[in-house]
């Protein structure tokens, strides 16, 4: 399969999306000169193209993309072309209402926004085909078209007459017969028993809480019907241009979406990034979204969007400080990424998204943005031949899977205050903050590249999953799971115990009592340090090597954290320090370090092939140990021992 | 009429709901054993059985139910079996749309939850009737059988059509003409003055407020709707079982039916109760409850549902630390509780309710949970003799009505920070405090039997109450008035001068100038004591012989509290320590006592018969005097002028 | 054209709303004892008669009409007639639902409240005229009659499928051409593009963000639907009765409705105005509201309603402190009102708005609001002579336009914490605490005869109004603008540069590199004040004369405030003190000053005519000095060189 290093050629890709419907070709050709200016090579067209496209049901209008695309290539300019099946033309909705999605409460969504479409709509999806297939046949042979971009941000849910029976279908393709689904999804309680497929609804609207089996289901309906969507235009597009990578724009950690499964139908994986500036830990953030693409992409990956300056959805919107723009585009290079692009070229003037920033903002050539944009083109030019195509190894791995969390993320859970992605980056923070890389993995995943494989939190298991986990143990692997982890098997049915027998057995823990989450503003004293969110009435079965005691309170004596051989419990969430230092210890313990020692707090160190990566995240100069002598790849010159940093500095070392 | 005594025969009742259709047969066996072993000896069976019985409509599957019904006879346990009608099969919402519930603003609530039935539904109730009518046939002569439990937790609202039909019906038997129903609710404002009784609606989405009387009418008329879905019932296994008691269970105080008017349909008065383990006042909360259910029910009654350890619904759900299921139990049985069941045998391992606890818990028969609930058993089993059937006899009363929290509950209030439970919550703790035992009654209720009687807050008040308040203080009855009190008439039409004019010549004021809502956190001195959420400007007329008045502010020097004889006003709500000690100081002055003298703040102490109950809800243990020597029924040793309780510690003493 | 001075013949009108509909005849005769006392000389009648006057389609029962005419004819007191359109009967929703408004997402507005009508329903607009026409016709001649009273607070949207056609007519009016329409919306992002006007719906709910054009146009269209509703009632009277004025009462600031506009089709302005009594800045949300209608009015106005205590629609609904009624109604008189009204006469027993006080509350006659009320009316008669029909000068104008705010108030902005109506707030109240009078203008209005004009923020400017404020400046006028303004064309269009080219000229800014809004709690220093709300980067082009930079932070040097000659650009919400004493001292240095010299803060003074108003908001007696002898005319005393005023104390002071 076509992968990344054929569109990158060595080169770091660098552009965005690039939407010029909006502005008079006047416009496009001083686009061209500032896009030169800033070495841009790579831009997305068509995204939003469609009604420019297809202005009438069956029309097509082909030639401002002609113009389009013919003045990148003339430019040097290479187009990922967009499908522009994300947001349909009006005239869809008027004329085929049964496109548009309707909310669990059966309000219909209309159109005047975008992604108006219902994922399971047979309408919609003939249209995208058609017009798929039509802007496959036009430019597949087109010289400046190097990739593929089908839709863009698939986020839509639909509860409505089409995808019921849609569902139905996906839950008699799942489970063959009612029984077997009314056993999944334990319909004997609260007398919700099947008894035709013609009965079963999305999880609309109820009384009193949904059944959280059907919720389940519904979620990984709702993916995979996305994902049709997806394959069926990947598989036109494939079918004319079998020599192009294809993908399609994630979201990270978009809740809808199981990213894992789709990452294997992409020949390159792309993700949207938008820490927030104020955020104090955007740099972890954004650390950890690039190592989990970087893990889905098994290798280089694309970063589609992030905003030079401020974005528009958030209450306040903040612009990004002189030179964090270019730090954390260079920390996603760092991280594995090929490609750093924005949304988008030229801020819109007008439209819903005015006030998200462009690479040129309102402001113009003259503004700091672009000012910024163009230093960076040129610094990514010149690191480039040194880290594109270029792996970074981890030792430690975090488990992630979206199914644990759809089935985590019930109503009637135990705690409202537990939400997995804060379990999830508080572990990834306590790796990050102690200078640790570290890759994602799915639980089935074969784990034994990794000395430290670290569960923050995986709610629901399957056999599969649970047999890996203990396989890994067995093979010598080091293995730290946090709360409330192995509960219910993958139906969400509680396994016996609250906690599955065989991962009890393996830390040591004879029964689990009750859980005890903690209240807003509650912590829970453990012996050293202080636990927050949860806490956990656990006996051992004295097998357990060394635990650490929870101490006074209702839970006082009784194991926190528990360790048997290589495998750890950690029954709370200890606050950050505590949590890094616990791992950064263990990880010691089994021989895996930081990429350099004594690194400040604020600055970031990641080695990608054989260039190491030293970031400032900090609002001062900084100064860091780094031994030996290395070229400094931005600026040429060589530095020995240390390297200082401005503000928001960064140093790209090659040894 | 039947009633508890032939069901208790002289033992406590013990058990819980039982929802065995969610495990095999083998599993069935094993709890038996389970229960034994914990002297469980009555379940409720068939509360979410409809779709086990009536898999598809007109089917009848009894099988299983005859397995348990057998099972439970065969092992000496009693069974109050449940009508499934609170949760309709999928088959029902699907075939027959029209029993599906519609929200105020046209939303329906689909199937996949529970209670997703319209109360008003011909439909629904054909069916409801239908299996009903087959149960009792079936069932009424099994020795197992007990008692009848009617639906579950009586709760909908639904504004669709044929509820709107059923209220016009309900308001044409209420009103008769339409120019009584234009006058009761003042449709003369904002020109709402209807012309047909087909012009009216319930109270659905308006652009502005709504008409309060409509409002009112709309509370009354779903009470009175779902009553007729239990009266409906009852009569039906009434006609089967005339010797068998029935109950049908309420959550406490909840806002959408009139239980007082409830409580005269059923021979046993049941309740689902569920403090929060964290309130710091839960103990207080129950004790309300328990109350008001011993109240209703005029004698005995029945825990239905309690939790054994956390409940789902909240927010965060807290487990009971050590004791505490056992400590709350006692004090349901204290106040003259003759059965301890509890929400439900075996925690579900699936569906909704997974995360609510269990008699036995997903640790199973090892877990802490079951452990205390074998000992509980014990405990019941020791003290039965001595207390079941037995009566509490209480010298205060606190006045309640549904009508006048229906009526006070409206939009366009002065103060949306006054919640009437939480006034009526803040009068019973301050009671509960002083260590006063109290009934609850309605305010046309008889009274005289009642040394003093408090009204918290009873913002309408029909003139047969009026008249009743008046004669009770005319005979010799000391009355304490809340704030708020005597506003409005039964339709809620305001009374001229804002405030009853015979309860204004009782507390000696002649003009309530104005209404002075306080703020958040805004509070307003008296002399003595500080005031919260309300005062007023009052002026008195010269007769009242006590004030108390306001310091400061706005209403210096103007009366806070008035008595005229042996009635009092109090314009604001005290703060806990102050209210207390008013209601304490008016006690003793007409001869009601503590039950015990120098009790500790912490200890509960409850006399039923002969049998004094001393509960201790701090986490310290602690020593109480108690003259004279005891049995402690639990120990079954003498204790004599004083007993030491453990933290949650409990001693039920026996002259 | 008639106007309010036909009405007033020298008296300050002095009554509300009579809502007589509530209560039995008998009552009536009481309510004309108690008016004359409290020297009522003008109520209005007829606002929610609709039901009464039309009981059934078609039908007319004018007999209570009738007779309350002739009822205050024969007791001096003038009628206020209003069209009873705003509260339809029931049967118009039954009969009619498509005369019920649609919210966004779908949801009918039904009746049993008010207001729901929806203003593009031919058939409401049919019923509507009907009546009205009828009522012109028998009541035109009457001779209690001096003005209409067109409905009653337009305030109701309606995204219906009636409403989308009535959107699309207006819209084609507007733009003619397609093509012109989509440029304006800017649909070429987000394929929005219309190929035909049928595509065209209300902005309803979307999946994701709105487009701000359509959003924009849905607003204009609304307050244009609303308008036509009015001059189509409006015309109906005005034939019939040629000579007297008609009005509708407008809700200040409200969103929905261009004031500008609907003013100059109303012969007398009039508001409703209800400042919270605990608000500490309540007497200058008056003053501000006061100075807004009276600059619409361009002279004497209306206060249509007020209340004498409490209203019912706010969480916490205080009463009004003893004088406060008194000071804030001589307020309004001092800033041009020439009748002083409230809502209502007689507060009702039932209703929605039984708890939203009246002139006669329900303590009655004896109770505090009616004695001052009466007061009131005394005061009132005495000073009318000398006041009556007077207009203010102003040297100041603040300038205000719905069409900006609408643009700004968007989904997609940078900060939700900016609402422009808290802005507008600042400024005045910066004005008004430093004691300046102040006029409202539109920003196309004639500024000339203007010392100083103040925008606090008009995001969105048209072409005319840039050159309407340069002439301004050209001509010698001072402009000190707050930030975000002349961002974007009428069409909600980013200008080049992110801010008018000529703006940036006028004030000698070169760059706007980035917009920084602040969090909550956060503000920016500058030197010698703080920033709030709102920062930006700017770089000037070196013309400025005068730079206040920033202190600090990202923006440390770069200008925070820019003046250029008379032209002053304020990038930040300066904090209250800073900005009182800019405005101050800018005034200052154009001739502007206070009315009187050396008052203290909580004191008001106001210049109508030759008569001086002076109000004490302050809770403590006050002396003030006032050079020179006057006549008090509430008094009658002369005062000379100081005048002494209770808490809430008033002086009229003729010189």
């Amino acid at each position: 399969m076509p992968d990344l290093s054929e569109v990158t050629r060595g080169r770091l890709l660098f552009g965005g999306d690039y939407n010029p419907e909006q502005w008079p070709e006047a416009t496009w050709h001083e686009d061209v000169r500032l896009m030169k200016a800033a070495r841009v090579n790579s831009v997305t067209l068509g995204v939003f193209s469609w009604s420019m496209l297809e202005p009438e049901p069956g029309a097509r209008e082909f030639g401002r993309l002609d113009t389009l695309m013919d003045l990148m290539h003339e430019n040097g300019i290479g187009v990922v072309l967009a499908t522009p099946t994300s947001s349909p033309p009006p005239w869809m909705g008027r004329l085929h209402p049964d496109t548009l999605p309707v909310t669990e409460d059966g309000r219909t969504e209309w159109w005047g926004g975008r992604q108006h479409f219902s994922h399971s709509s047979a309408t919609y999806r003939r249209y995208a085909a058609a017009i798929t297939e039509d802007l496959a046949a036009r430019y597949g042979g087109h010289p400046a078209l190097t990739m593929w971009h089908i839709n863009n941000e698939y986020c839509t849910y639909d509860y409505g007459d089409e995808a019921a029976a849609a569902f139905r279908r996906w839950l008699r393709e799942r489970y063959r017969t009612l029984d077997a689904l009314n056993e999944a999804w334990g319909t004997a309680f609260w007398s919700q028993g099947y008894d035709t497929w013609d009965g079963i609804l999305p999880p609309r609207l109820p009384h009193y809480l949904r059944n959280p089996g059907q919720v389940l289901d519904f979620r990984r309906f709702t993916s995979d019907m996305l994902l049709e969507c997806y394959t069926a235009e990947r598989d036109i597009v494939r079918r004319h241009t079998p020599h192009l990578p294809v993908t399609s724009n994630f979201m990270p950690l978009w809740f809808g979406q199981d990213a894992w499964r789709w990452a294997e139908e992409e020949d390159v994986v792309s993700v949207d990034l938008y820490p927030d500036p104020r955020d104090p830990l955007g740099a972890q953030h954004g650390a950890l979204v690039q190592d989990m693409t970087r893990s889905q992409a098994r290798g280089p990956w694309m970063l589609m969007e992030q905003a030079a300056g401020p974005v528009n959805w958030r209450g306040v919107n903040h612009p990004k400080p002189r030179g964090l723009n270019r730090l954390w585009s260079l920390q996603a290079v760092a991280r594995g990424a090929d490609a750093v692009c924005y949304f988008q070229w030229r801020q819109s003037r007008q439209g819903a998204e005015k006030f998200h920033s462009g690479m040129v903002s309102h402001a113009g050539e003259e503004g700091r943005t672009y000012q910024e944009v163009k230093r960076l083109g040129a610094d990514l030019e010149r690191i480039a031949p040194e880290v594109t195509g270029r792996h970074l190894s981890a030792d430690v791995a975090v488990l992630h899977d979206w199914h644990a969390w759809w089935a985590g993320a019930q109503d009637g859970r135990l705690s409202g205050r537990v939400e997995y992605p804060d379990v999830l980056r508080a572990w990834h923070r306590a790796l990050w903050q102690a200078h640790l890389t570290t890759d994602f993995a799915h639980p089935e995943h074969d784990l034994t590249p990794y000395a430290l494989v670290v569960v923050p939190q995986l709610y629901a298991l399957t056999d599969a999953a649970i047999d890996n986990l203990l396989a890994y143990v067995r093979q010598g692997g080091t293995l730290v799971c946090g709360f409330q982890t192995g509960v219910a098997d993958e139906d969400d049915r509680v396994r016996p115990g609250g906690m599955d027998a065989r991962l009890r057995q393996l830390f040591g823990i004879r029964t689990l009592h009750e859980w005890w989450p903690l209240d807003e503003g509650e912590s829970v004293a453990c012996e050293g340090f202080g636990g927050t969110l949860w806490s956990e009435e656990l006996e051992g079965d004295g097998t357990a090597e060394e635990t650490v005691p929870y101490k006074g309170g209702e839970l006082d004596g009784l194991p926190a954290v528990l360790r048997k051989g290589r495998a750890w419990y950690v029954s709370t969430l200890p606050e950050p320090e505590a949590l890094r230092g616990m791992l950064a210890s263990i990880a010691d313990g089994v021989g895996v370090r930081p990429v350099l020692d004594g690194l400040p707090e604020q600055v970031e160190a990641v080695r990608r092939g054989e260039v190491l990566f030293v970031l400032n995240h900090g609002p001062e100069p900084v100064t860091v140990d780094v031994p030996g002598t290395h070229r400094d790849l931005l600026t040429g010159a060589d530095v020995t021992d240390r390297v200082t940093l401005d503000r928001h500095g960064a140093a790209v070392l090659r040894p």
